[in-house]
Order: C-alpha cells, then sequence, then structure tokens
C-alpha cells in the first residue's frame, strides 16, 4: 500500500510538472526518474524550447538521471511519465534498463491532443518499405566492416 | 542513377565513420544528415562515451541538424545511417518528419553483434503490462490536466 501511494505522489508531481510546462511553452509532457524512491532526475519536454524532436521529457530525465550517478544504464531506477512513453522514449528506456515505469495519461489521450504517439506505435512494426517515411536498406560490400572493427576490438563496451 | 550512386556514397561516408568510431571505443554505428544532396550532421554513436544511453548515432545526428536549420524539424532532409535505426531512433526519425532514410546493415545484423535492437523491436507493439520492462498505467483524476493546460494555452506550438 505504502508503494502504490509511492507511485501516485511521484505521479501527481510529474502531472503537475507537465501542466507548469505548458506556461512556459513547452509541450505537456513530465517525467520524474527515481533511485531508492528519491528523485534524482525531473524534466519536462522542451522540444521547441530546445529546437530538439527528441528532448521529450523521458528522454531528457534518462539523459539527465545517468549524469548524476555516472553510468548509462539505470538498472535500480524507475521513471515516472505524465503520459505513456512514446516509441522512441520507450526505446530510451530498454537501452537504459530502467527497473519499471509507471504513467498517467495513454497514448490514445495523447492524441487527442494532437500528438503522434499512437501513430509511431502503428508504424515501428511495419516493414521499413512500407511505413510513411521513405526508408530503404541499400546492400554494400562493407556493410558488416563496423560489426567486424568492434568485435576485433578488445576493449569494447557493451552497451 | 546519379542519385542511387549518391545514396550508396552517403552511406559507404557513414559506414566508414562507424569503423573509426570504435578505434576510439565508441559503438560500431554512424549516421549522416544530408539537406539538398549537402552533408550537414554527421554523427557516431557515443553511448559509453557520453554516459547516454540515448547518444545514438541518429539522435545525435538529428539533433545536429535542428541545430544547423534552427528549427526542430528536418522535412527536407535525408538520413543516412550504417544501420537499421532502433525503435529509439526510429521514433525520433518520425518526430523530426525526416523525408528519408536509408541504412546499410539490418537489426538482425546487429543481434549478431550483441545488440538490442530487433530484441526491443519485439517489445514495442505489446500491451505495457507484458513487456520485460515492468509497465503500469495510474488511473488519477489528474491524468489530463496537462493537456487541458496545453489546449487552453493560446500560443502552443505543435510539434
Amino acid at each position: 500500500m505504502k508503494n502504490k501511494m509511492n507511485h501516485e505522489a511521484f505521479l501527481q508531481q510529474t502531472i503537475a510538472l507537465a501542466v507548469k510546462n505548458t506556461k512556459i511553452g513547452g509541450g505537456p509532457f513530465a517525467a520524474i526518474i527515481c533511485h531508492n524512491d528519491k528523485i534524482i532526475a525531473s524534466s519536462a519536454n522542451a522540444v521547441t524550447l530546445n529546437l530538439d524532436p527528441t528532448a521529450h521529457a523521458e528522454v531528457l530525465a534518462i539523459r539527465s538521471a545517468c549524469q548524476t550517478l555516472q553510468d548509462f544504464q539505470l538498472n535500480d531506477c524507475v521513471l515516472y511519465s505524465s503520459c505513456e512513453p512514446c516509441p522512441m522514449c520507450l526505446g530510451a528506456i530498454y537501452w537504459a534498463r530502467l527497473k519499471a515505469v509507471y504513467f498517467a495519461c495513454n497514448r490514445e489521450d495523447a492524441a487527442i491532443a494532437g500528438f503522434d504517439d499512437s501513430f509511431i506505435y502503428d508504424e515501428v512494426p511495419k516493414d521499413p518499405e512500407n511505413r510513411r517515411i521513405m526508408m530503404r536498406q541499400i546492400s554494400l560490400d562493407s556493410a558488416l566492416h563496423p560489426f567486424s572493427a568492434w568485435l576485433a576490438h578488445e576493449n569494447r563496451r557493451l552497451y
């Protein structure tokens, strides 16, 4: 019960931050990352403010938490987001290997407010050639050279 | 024919950058963004170097191109990637609204080299509660407040 209350309290804080962000011209999204129930990162959407389409709240919070912990993974951390993470943020969550994610509203709510989250979720599972953005693989003899160079590198750091 | 040669030449350059990146301890991935057939951004994976799990080549190239054009969208730009973009980068490509994407190797090649791209592609279409990372929506009365605040904001800037 205590845990559920914690999750709700962190989500309420995230929602308040998202509301506040709209007042300064930012998008209506925010995220918080906790480590041992302590907030170590807290960010709001800054796409238009930073001229950076990747500056979603979750991405910024993950980057900030990694700087705090001086690690590129967040295995013991929990992310709270005012809205269900979009596929970009979901990918970032997997690469950061977060422990758990809690969110308040979902991709359909975001679609009603005019955001593409749901559309992008529909695009991801498609074969590249069937997507709405033109995507094409071009076969080249050198295509695997980066991986050969990587596997030959003794001190490579897997992530 | 000229166009196809251009695409191949840009991809070759991307592959060479990815190979070079492994020598300095970076991941075996690189990306280039062109605007009117001119390179405006060129980046290599910096996850372990920057301690940033979102620092994939495509994300860095998109952020860099946006700074160059001073815009949060890249409608007229083409992205070249040494490898098929992962779901995080694919999401970033949609949010940046790139015109087209060309890549050399694919998610299966990345999996053989030890990277999670293919695994994450399998996770995205699942319902949040069935994913390998615990994800849960918590219903709160305030969940839609950020969107109400956003829609009430006259000068909101859609992205």
